[in-house]
């Protein structure tokens, strides 16, 4: 294979690229590489992890047809110290040599065939999705699903198509973050649950290559959901196992309701972490003589509390917790100026919305301790959070 | 106690107090903290390691004199989380209360008297000298110092004055920077050691205070420096033992001459170390059939190379090795268009300058492999380096 790129479209691709490379030692030494592919004047990049892969088309021309590896640590290093020169790759399955401006770095490589290429077929026909859905998926929700991967369904994203719109939802068992579209969106017309790291990926590949809309089709028997733009393509998994009930874990709306200036939460919530992360991460809401308090402890540093101008309606002798860390990931993803919190009493869980009615679409939960109530079916809940 | 004293100010000392606390868990626990001390109307702050004492006057109210200890880590995380308040500080030995806008914190604290508070005689009549100085010594000298806080003297920066000036060095053993400075500087009528770490420090107090001058004292018998500017002092311990004779390790100007761009060759060295930091982190300058070549090779995943548009004097077939680091280092910290290399050989260190006459004040030698050669008192360096 012999092929020039231009560094900048390179490390472009580069740069999202390696959003799939393994995190940890692969099983397959092949995906520590990139691979390139050079046919019929087309180049095209791989990455893979083999939950996640990302081709991607680059801008160069192919001078000799064929593939190699390249190193993506070796690569990604070599980009970042050179300033705006043609590239130029040449090599087989035993070395590749890259030469940019004045220098030149020659690889040890692997065999290209070891490298697992994804099946290229039933692409066609996918619907196109607007790449803000996912952009606001990102930011609105994906911070309540769970990181750990064990957890099978609570890792992901779940869209569920409604009769008059798409619900987005993730959970980590502890507090959910739902979206409420009211756009019907044709791409996503049965249920799945896209893993989280995914609407992170699609996002970033949206983002570099300034498209606004994305192509999603669900490929492998519906295992697997393929993100294309004009240039990539994304592959994922997507997560099997059932997507807890969350509709009945959102309480109905009664009880107390306090209204918040989301930065003056914000700022309190980052106070009071400073003594609640010596202990259970827990702060709590009181009413006192004089107002509402923001209130942490720790044993070992000491205390504090913090005056809050809040607005409650309801019971006026408060007294709830909540996790620091569930709020802080709440008030940074909402962009609202007043937040709106209801809950029936310090042993239900906490309703975060925005106070505006025509904004109630992106909703909170968050539990004061322990798991979120069971939902409805509660096997399935069960199932899925000790998965 | 009680004071109170502007958030800003506070935020301001603070950044640079906490240099000197302890980066390891202290053997008295009172330097956890920072010491408030407030007397007739005046609020100050001390930080210590043991080996550095800083203590800087705040600007603000007493209304009750007396002296509080609190917890630095909090106190840091506290006032990055405020707005512009005032701070309301209260307290004994018992607990210490801070309010700042509606928040409030209470924390534990220890008794003052067991904070090791430096003894304040002998420190009029210092000399005055511009911070330029610290200065271009933390830029061009310092990174040669050891950081293996056993090696003694090569853990400090020289200051030694000259029948004409001052000369200002540092070296670990494997590398060695000199400064010539061609003004005598009263504040330096003997030799001295001071740490590097102390160097930092010093300018970082006289960027944060934006002071133009400095004043040095040395107190205890010669075992101690203070560096005074307007509200603030920095008590270092200076480093005891020999400095190698540096001046024998200064090679004649003979041999080989290569003036190099800088910039190029600061590119062509971090591309070489993507591979020469798998080894022994080795680049190469070797001449080939083109010209000057930078080479660098990992075993395990192949080689480097970068030609160099440099004029070279004297001998043309080199072969020579530096470690990269030493390289990066010493290019750094230049701030030349263009440096030149002098060496006699495969064997010998090579010294590099900038190529200006006037600017060859600023000189650092770098070995090609093992130690520096011996410097004329061999024992002196010995011990020095085995310290």
């Amino acid at each position: 294979m012999k092929v020039i790129i231009f560094q900048e479209n390179l490390s472009k691709k580069v740069s999202f690229l390696s959003r799939a490379l393994p995190t940890k030692t692969p099983a397959i030494s092949s995906l520590n590489n990139f691979l390139f592919s050079a046919k019929e004047n087309e180049i095209r990049i791989f990455a893979s992890n083999l939950d996640t892969t990302i081709v991607s088309t680059a801008t160069g021309k192919v001078f000799q047809e064929g593939e190699v590896l390249i190193n993506a640590k070796t690569l990604i290093s070599f980009l970042s110290s050179l300033a705006g020169e043609k590239i130029v790759i040449e090599g087989d399955e035993k070395k590749v040599k890259i030469e940019g401006g004045k220098t030149k770095i020659v690889l040890k490589t692997e065999n290209p065939n070891d490298f697992p290429v994804p099946e290229e077929k039933d692409l066609e026909g996918g619907k196109t999705t607007p790449k803000g859905l996912f952009e606001e998926a990102m930011k609105k929700v994906c911070f309540a699903a769970s990181t750990d991967e064990a957890r099978g369904a609570l890792t992901g994203v779940f869209f569920e198509p409604e009769e008059k719109g798409l619900n987005v939802v993730a959970t980590d068992g502890f507090r959910l973050s739902l979206l409420q579209k009211k756009e019907k969106s044709p791409a996503f017309s049965s249920s799945l649950i896209i893993p989280a790291k995914t609407v992170f990926d699609i996002c970033s590949i949206a983002q570099e290559e300034g498209v606004e809309d994305i192509n999603i089709k669900i490929i492998g028997g519906g295992k697997q959901i393929v993100f294309s733009t004009k240039e990539t393509k994304l592959y994922s998994r997507l997560v099997e196992g059932d997507f807890p009930n969350y509709k009945k874990i959102i309480p109905e709306n009664k009880g107390i309701k306090i209204t918040f200036n989301r930065d003056e939460l914000l700022r309190a919530v980052k106070i009071a972490s400073i003594f609640a992360k010596d202990g259970a991460n827990i702060v709590k809401l009181q009413t006192g003589e004089s107002g509402l308090f923001l209130y942490a402890s720790s044993p070992q540093t000491g205390e504090n509390q913090t005056q809050l101008e809040a607005k409650i309606e309801g019971e006026k002798d408060l007294n709830i917790a909540f996790n620091f860390r569930f709020l802080l990931d709440f008030l940074n993803s909402s962009e609202e100026e007043e937040v709106l919190l209801q809950t029936t009493g310090p042993l239900s869980p906490g309703v975060f919305r925005s106070v505006k009615k025509e904004r109630k679409a992106h909703t909170s939960i968050i539990a004061q301790s322990g798991p979120l109530p069971k939902a409805g079916r509660e096997e399935d809940q069960e199932r899925a959070i000790k998965q």
